[in-house]
């Protein structure tokens, strides 16, 4: 058996997110996903709660049918310390044998540490871009809803985290 | 739908603990299993990482044919503050409708906090007790595997974790 | 009896500040004084120490013959975790019933908290303004003593505060 | 003008205590009440969070007559470095001349760093003494009652403290 | 080359520890030593700080004709993650091959790790032990100083470390 | 005997730097080398961790032919108050007496706490200039290894330095 690790911030989680996960899910036995940062939350960058995203990713997943008993969550907290940062990781969640990133530090840190890192294609960042869909949130775009799977848009409505945010950012 | 939590150190899962799962179940829909310390390993009171508590509880309840897409996990690192910390594990648990525990302090907090609170049946806690079966596995007393899920015992001879613990105890 | 609650850093405080709390003590009993980012001193955004802030807002109240008797201080540390940090402050201060506070993550965070919020009337931000003053102090240029309680800019002149933040901002 | 500092963990506040800033008020001209281990509550040593501590205290000094003009409340969770807590506190607090304590390490630690200590006159520690006075609560023995000041008895009733006390202990 | 490293709290550094440096020193080419705890002083545990442990090890040294261009001094504050204490260790110390240690928890971790550990022969424990010389001093029996090297007792005369011991403890 | 402390992050260590210690040598007797921000490795910003910083320097002294038995190396994490950050570094350090520092915050710091700071000659900052030194290893510009040590240049080659700072840039 062969387990995925796959780490981000997730703030929200988006279409680009979910082709990730589905091509991971056609490579590996079980994905964990990590959940970065998970004590941030109610800011301009990571407005939504570890909790809040565990749900949405969930829902996208099923939404999807994904079958749930292969995904794991693992809400992780920031330590500031890079280089114990992989141990960090490998001792708040399940063992893996896999990293799936392309993000630049994440690939290093685990390269350094002796792990295989294999990188998922590229999405379209220009649109399937975090930053980019909170931006559109706070602008009272709704185009934002057609970047996340249909789950996530209905999910961030039923807790009105359109609108913490437009609070958060002053509008409102 | 209605869901539960049932926070614990879980160090490790036993057969008391599993009990309480499956009383849980049968009153909430879904069930969020909280990993409290999760910082913690290497002790002898800590001796397994979050991630090997959840490893050996999913493998636990995928033994009992508990569907696991029911379950969530959420290791949560102490934070040393009780007025804060029944926050810190709203912000890193999905939403959640009554908790499940028998500890003064846990259920202490979560009422102050307006929470329902109920209390699963006791277990025989002389032997389904997390310390005794440390400290049985030190003296390697082989009884410590009855008292746990089958599925942790086999887990925890194969990370070597009875092991582990007798070397920081200082024998072996 | 009423009790408010504003939450600030006044580094320094200042004639912006004094009037809210005026305007706020028309309104409620007492008031709760939470002087934030209670770690930070000594840089360009925070030149001045919890202690510091607390000293000169008390002798500007003083100054304005307001009963001290009726005003709390309570420094608080920042908890770098939003999701907590209204029961952080609840932590440290004397129960209050009310928030006075124009700052967009403030109001959002004690209104998810379930806080009755108030905005006291704005005054003019473009020279009431803390980052103004400051940068005025580091240009040697006087005219921040005029934006400032005068018992405030004979504190900062007492404790040398002025010339403090011109050596950190690497002048004299 | 001379200004004393006066550090406690005060859970609860009793009559010794009081004792203690009576004594101090006629050799200073301001007190500073240093509530330590302000991030702590809802534990057997340490029940009450800094708020309540604080509200509790200034009740009993206005119970007896105290100007609380003349006080300053400053709450201060624990910094784990011995080395640097006297600039810890010296960095939140107003300035300050003199310290009283009786307690070694603190008494110890701003010696070291030149600052005057003055012992105030024991009182009665067999019965004035904080620890003393939990038991008491747990066991519902109402004589704690008569070792605090009346404002105090009041207070922790109000807040129903002393049945979090006995519910944290896991009776009732 | 080969460098050793030697982890320890040396609260005060004794002539066992010595005789660790002297027999490790035979087996390496240069030697790491670690000051754990780094954070901590003025405790009846850990009554000297970083610095002062760092400044009485290398006049033992020197008393010792070691040479002290081959020896490193890292001092290492607590971490409370055993999972990732090894590599904070790592990132905080010039690269080491092999770990000195009779201390079960530092050698588990370190093997886990991968490291290869030796351990020194015993010294005699009953005298040549940290706490052991702790409550001499504190009891004033001078026969604390034939248990560390001179240096060392001169060092701690130099800096009234042992009146400081007596006086946390509550002793003069 | 007088001694120096000079602290820096050294990311890394150049010729600039290695003029001031040159410099305080014929000043000082010994000399102490702060590492500071020892947490922080891998970023753009401090790409080596405190042991590299710690061994680069050694070897660049060492090729200097300074008798490395007079220097200390005291690695600090940052404490992130700056009102008690020399009492930090006095704790982990051996004593000091005089500060060798031309950086505004530090001066300034060690100036309120009373100590003798003396400003080194500047070197030439336009090149001697570690976030440009940085900027040229990202851009694979080998005049870099004009700027640093021959020791250091040779060092950051042999544990991949270069290619873990373009790795992390995205580069490569």
């Amino acid at each position: 058996m062969r387990r995925g690790l796959y780490p981000g911030r997730f703030q929200p989680f988006h279409l680009g997110h979910l082709q990730v996960v589905k091509w991971t899910l056609q490579r590996v036995d079980e994905l964990i996903i990590v959940i970065g940062s998970a004590q941030e939350s109610h800011t301009l960058s990571n407005p939504f709660t570890a909790g809040e995203r565990m749900e949405m990713i969930r829902r996208a997943l099923e939404g999807s049918n994904i079958d749930l008993s292969l995904i794991y969550f693992v809400p992780i907290p920031d330590i500031l310390m890079n280089s114990v940062w992989v141990y960090h990781v490998k001792s708040f969640s399940p063992k893996f044998d896999v990293i799936i990133s392309r993000n630049p530090l994440v690939m290093r840190l685990f390269k350094e540490a002796g792990y295989e890192v294999i990188e998922p294609p590229a999405y379209d960042r220009k649109i399937y871009n975090s930053t980019f869909i909170r931006r559109l949130i706070i602008e009272n775009n709704n185009e934002w809803e057609k970047l996340v799977p249909a789950e996530v848009s209905a999910y961030i409505h039923e807790i009105r985290g359109d609108e913490r945010l437009r609070s958060i950012a002053g509008f409102s």
